[in-house]
Parts: C-alpha cells; structure tokens; sequence
C-alpha cells in the first residue's frame, strides 16, 4: 500500500471528472462512513462463526467494500491535511499505554 | 504505510492482550463503522467551507479517527483474509470504466 | 405513530418468517446504522441548500429509508426491552437542561 | 409516541437556540446516523447472547441512544417534509409482499 501514490491517483481521477468541488472533507467523511456501513451489511444477519469463515462470494464482496473504505479515507486524508502515518503512529503509542499488557 | 507491518503489530497487539476471540469479522466490521462515525461526527455541524479549512484542534481529532478507521481495517483484512492491495487496484480499475472522463 | 402497534406488527412478521433468531438487539442495532448510512449516502454529494430543497424523487428516496430506520428502531426496543417513550421523555428533559437558552 | 408533537417541541427547542441554520437536512441526516453508531458501538463486543440479556446499565445506555436516534429521525423529517406514518405504512406493504412467508 503506497498511500501517497493513491492519493495521486485519486486526485487525477477527481480533477479529470472536475469532482474536487464535491470533495470537501465533510462530504468526504460522509461517503467513508456510508461504504462502511455497505461492509456491516454484509454481517449484519451472520454470526460471529459465520463471519470468521467467509465464502468466496461473502469474502470478494467484503474486499470491495474494504477498498472503498480505503479509497475515501486517502482522499480524506489529501484534502484535509492529514498524515496518516504520523496518525497512526502516534494511535499506536496512545493505545500501549492506555491498554497495558495484564500479566 | 507498510500494511502487512501494521497487521503485524496489531495481531501482537491482540495476542498479547487476549483479544482475538473479540475480533471476529462481524465485530470488527461494527467497529470501523462506528470509529467512522466519530469522524462524521466532527463535521456534522460544519459547513462544507469550514470543513476545507479545519483548525489544529479540528485537524487533530480528525486524525485520530482517521487512524482508528485504518487500524480497524487492516486488523479486518487480516481477519478476513483481505488482500487490500489487490482490492484497491482492482476497485480503481473498475472505477475507470464506470465513471469515463467525458471530453 | 403508534409504536406498540408497529411493534406488534412487526413481531408477527419475524414470527411468520423465522426471524426471531436473526433479530438479537447487536444485529438489529447493526441494521438501523445501515439503514441510517443509506440515508446519509442521499445527502453525501448535495451542498446543504439543496438538501433543503429536495425534489420528489429525493424526498420519495429520503422517506423510504427514514421508514427503514423507524422500523428497525421499534423493533430494535421490543427486542432490548426498552420503553422508547420513557427513554425520549428522559432525553428531552436532559437536553433542556444541557443547553440552557440564551437570552 | 406523539411524532406530531415531538415535533413540534424540537422546534421549539430549535427556535429557542437559533439551530434552524445548523438542522439542513444533510446534517441531520449525518447526526442520526452518528447516534446509530453510538448504538452500535454499545454492542460491537458483546455476543449475540450477551446481548439479548442486557443489564440495566447497558439497557439504559441503550435506551439514551435509541431516544437520540428518534429525535433526529423525527427532527429529520419535519425539515425534510416526510409524513413519517405513510412512509412507515407503505415500506410495511412492500417487505410483505417483498418477503412472503413460506409455507
């Protein structure tokens, strides 16, 4: 995953298609948030057991939902200002801290 | 972003702490939903104009929930046995072809 | 709206088609936030002023899923036990508290 | 539940506070869906069983979300102009025809 070149990519696709004016991060989060929802749908009715073996068909759905997900969270990213590897970076530190390994 | 490193640390991250038996696809599904909820959530109230130009505040809380949004997908792709690389291509690919550039 | 009355409708319509086991309180809130996303998806590219002024086909489109949600929500509460008029009543009375007018 | 009346003590409460200008139906459209996922989240680590047994503390956290929901679904329509109960009324014709029962 070379999320700087998606981010290129994505923003030669939005300006070709003169969709940056529909790009603003708050329309952008709202797009994020509904393909994940297209992703709970997939399990809303299977059990958890069900959702730990996935056929092919249930497993090729989930994967286009997943790149979705990803393809507006880069384009999010771009047209806020954000650097998701620092993001993630510092969420890492935070959440060892916050949940302490219990021996 | 080195996915397959950032899976790594978080397959420990759960080892460690007893935590697998919770991450079942289903559930991991419900919580990148609802981390990008918390995303929507920050822009909810905000125009489209200021959601272009956020503060450091607004900019730092969005990027908090935009590295739980990533963790919480690698740790479903892992889970899932998702190949996001190859999901984001061929999703770009499709895009291509549904939405041409019009001249 | 009478809430027991859809409520009682809609357990006769799990019960004629075997859905009871489908419809524990975590799916069913998993539902409601899918159909709450399809909502959103009906706004995601439209500035607010349009969304102000939504033409039939959106308004059709809009109260299709606002029904979606109404009804998973109903069937949401019968299944947790909870009292749906309590709980906004309790809610109301908060909010006024919570954010006092200003004069 | 009184939709009408509920409605018309949210717009009180709006008017009163001058949050008109915020309540497009856009941004309503995504506070509800923020409130769906607070719902979710509330289960994203319980069992399917474990959720159908809540305890009081669960079920009355629930209940706060399930209020929330409501007022904005309710908010939501009146600024969108859906008669909630023909929108319920005609989904329910349609899933009974959509889903017949098997015998």
């Amino acid at each position: 995953m070379d999320f700087a070149d998606l981010q290129a990519r994505l923003q030669q696709f939005a300006d070709e298609r003169d969709w940056n004016r529909f790009h603003s991060p708050k329309n952008l989060a709202m797009a994020l948030s509904v393909e994940a929802a297209e992703l709970v749908e997939i399990f809303q009715w299977l059990t958890e057991d069900e959702s730990r073996r996935l056929n092919d068909v249930q497993k090729g759905a989930a994967a286009d939902e997943v790149a979705d997900v990803l393809i507006y969270l880069a384009r999010f990213a771009a047209m806020a200002g954000i650097d998701v590897d620092a993001a993630v970076a510092s969420k890492l530190a935070r959440n060892a801290v916050k949940y302490p390994v219990r021996r």
